[in-house]
């Protein structure tokens, strides 16, 4: 189970430094076999996409057909609670609500003769990736389509893995159906990333491609990253729980157990500055964990990368936070809000004691997808911004050019670029005559 | 010199291809020397960074030291001229208002008893890598800089490499000190990179990395991309200007040139409705190349990659550009705002006769690192965005969370994870007593 430390100095550093390695994968080993899946797709199309279906997933879709039918979609809905369907309705309106204030709109700004901008534009396709088997979750589907949707992406195309009998999961085609998704493949692993990026008979390509996936994934698009746009590869996840002495330990042990359950490299970590909650939290873990279904996974998940950190007072408690850069933060103390501000590098910051972490996962409206294992310092939550790109805009009359044309023919010459200033210099020849 | 060609139909993707093919560097051959450079600077700290910059840069440091003192920016304003001093505040101005446009608040958003939002955070430091040497662009140190100061980044470290009398290049000292940066370190080269990403005891290591360099910067660039974030790579420099019979042929010719003049690799294309104009150009091109200092750069970039096509109407040549996706896209036509909706993949678009694309490199406001070789169909202009980060904030009260938890836990269950769901259960155990 979890150690508990009083934090004085800089005694930790040797375990935040092994948080970190966690996110360093062996991408080596994978290369060679990804290699040729992609080579082969993008030769042979759909006959290479058949081909590596029957060989990775047993089964043989030349029947049944690359893409979902209607009636799929249909049968699924059959196949799930409708429990789960409301539920889902109602995360697609919170999820949709939220990524709506992320949008941008194009600007600009004149003066004399003068006009600038910036020219807001969706991506023109994008592809999404969906886990199949127990990995099908909808909830990744709800979180990378809504942002591509809201930003005016057209083409949106879904790929994920069938099953051996050529099935897709219910809970994905339900979710894809509420999303007005259509087009979805039954692909996946390394071939249907190549799919995506270089194109075959029945996938259209994509310009960008984003969602989770296992090695063979991710290592199909980082060797897919140029030709297309991918997002960023998650590494194992994580929470950080900031509690005080108000904090209910039952509470706080079960969002580190949720954490925890994700997978053995997940990381559970408490800081707080009370021992006495410490040992608490220590203890309902130790409880709850007993009752739970993933208990082998949590186990392990929390021996080596779970720690509990007593602290002499909240402030050194989110200096720590900054430092690690958790991907969710908990901010389980009595006036949250007031610590909001020097929290600078987390995914998502979970205020109070009624804010677990998985609401955020399902149903609260801001992503699930956000940086991990310290990228936090530079990266931001899935978004808006990721299915948009900008044109800078720019016009000038003659006489605005005229008055400035100094100025920018002596910066070119500074830099010794001589048809730089030429360009502006053929336009007033005529001035001097 | 350059082809014209008329096109019909899908003739010339073989042409679009060797285009694209541009970006595919090796950096195979540059992996094991960086790395060692890398892991030198890892373990030595300062001692490495010495005894690399003696070795490539054939300069003994450790007199000098490694940073740039304060009396250096001084004797560099006398080394350069009093217009150049004038015309870089008046660009300085233009470039930092445009890029106060792009700034970003944190928002929120509430309903009864749930709070969400989204925190804006500037990236706490940024390291600027500005190349020596001919390619010593003042240019390049306002338009890496500005975004990150706008952005509001506290630590902004400068890297640019010495001369072999260890000195640094007065432009870029002046633009570096009119900026307000005050730490500048005279190193260069992976190694440079490295005691970035890593820190030294004279650098501290910075989050994120940016600015152009030579082939052993952008490969030590992509080696520490995870330890700190990077921009992009930037490939070699294409212009694409759309003309119609308006057009003067002196301008276009000039524009397309102060692109070839870049470097070999670069690009300049003119699609045109008017053979005339077409045929006209290609005459200038021949005429002003022979005035040019760069004159045999030019002429190998326009060979392989210069090209002049003949189509029926702006339309299609408007659908060719949103297909090539280039840098920069002049719309030297009689009535530019009328294309402006139609274009969708550029990096940045100059309208009109009298706006060369160096007006755009230098002065204008927008920022001159632009998505290259096709990429603009996914990414855009270096931006205030690239040095901010974001945190998604969610509150809910204890109320609140009771009103959703139902649906929190069915989705929870619907996918297997029940420590997720248990987070939420554990919360109202009393409720149901």
């Amino acid at each position: 189970m979890m150690d508990i430390i009083k934090l004085q100095g800089k005694e930790n550093q040797s375990f935040f430094k092994e948080l970190k390695k966690r996110t360093t994968v062996d991408f080596k080993d994978y290369e060679k076999p990804v290699e040729e899946i992609l080579e082969a797709v993008k030769t042979q199309g759909d006959a290479g996409l058949l081909e590596y279906t029957q060989r990775f997933d047993g089964i043989d879709l030349k029947e049944r057909g690359l893409r979902v039918r209607e009636e799929e979609f249909d049968e699924a809905y059959n196949l799930v609670e409708e429990d789960f369907i409301q539920a889902l309705r109602r995360a697609i309106d919170n999820i949709r609500s939220y990524h709506e204030r992320q949008r941008q709109n194009s600007w600009f700004t004149t003066s004399e003769g003068i006009f600038l901008g910036q020219k807001v534009t969706p991506i023109a396709r994008v592809g999404i990736y969906v886990p199949g088997g127990t990995a099908a979750y909808p909830s990744s589907v709800l979180m990378n389509t809504i942002p591509a949707q809201v930003a005016g992406v057209k083409g949106i195309v879904m790929v994920t893995p069938p099953d051996r009998e050529g099935k897709v999961s219910p809970g994905v085609l339900v979710a894809a159906k509420e999303l007005g998704v259509k087009e979805v493949y039954r692909v996946g692993g390394a071939q249907a990333v190549a799919a995506l990026a270089f194109g075959t008979e029945s996938i259209k390509r994509v310009d960008k491609i984003v969602g989770p996936g296992n090695i063979y994934v991710a290592t199909a698009k980082r060797a897919v990253y140029g030709y297309v746009d991918i997002d960023m590869i998650a590494g194992p996840s994580e929470v950080l729980v900031i509690a005080d002495e108000t904090a209910n330990p039952k509470f706080v042990a079960a969002d580190l157990l949720s954490q925890a359950e994700h997978d053995e490299m997940a990381s559970a970590l408490l800081i707080t500055t009370s021992e006495k909650l410490g040992m608490e939290v220590r203890e309902e873990l130790i409880r709850q964990t007993q009752q739970l279904e993933r208990r082998d996974i949590i186990e392990k998940s929390l021996r080596n990368y779970g720690k509990i950190m007593v602290v002499e007072d909240l402030k050194i408690g989110v200096a720590l936070a900054n430092e690690i850069a958790p991907e969710h933060l908990e901010l389980c103390v009595e006036k949250p809000f007031e610590l909001l501000d020097a929290v600078e590098n987390a995914g998502a910051i979970f205020l109070g004691h009624y804010t677990p972490e998985p609401l955020g996962d399902y149903f609260a409206g801001p992503n699930h997808v956000l940086p991990t294992s310290g990228t936090a310092k530079f990266y931001s939550p899935l978004s808006v911004e990721d299915f948009i790109k900008k044109s800078s805009v720019i016009y000038y009359s003659q006489e605005a050019l005229r008055q400035v044309k100094e100025d920018v023919m002596t910066l070119a010459a500074e830099e010794g670029l001589t048809a730089h200033k030429n360009s502006i210099k053929v336009r007033y020849e005529d001035d001097d005559k």
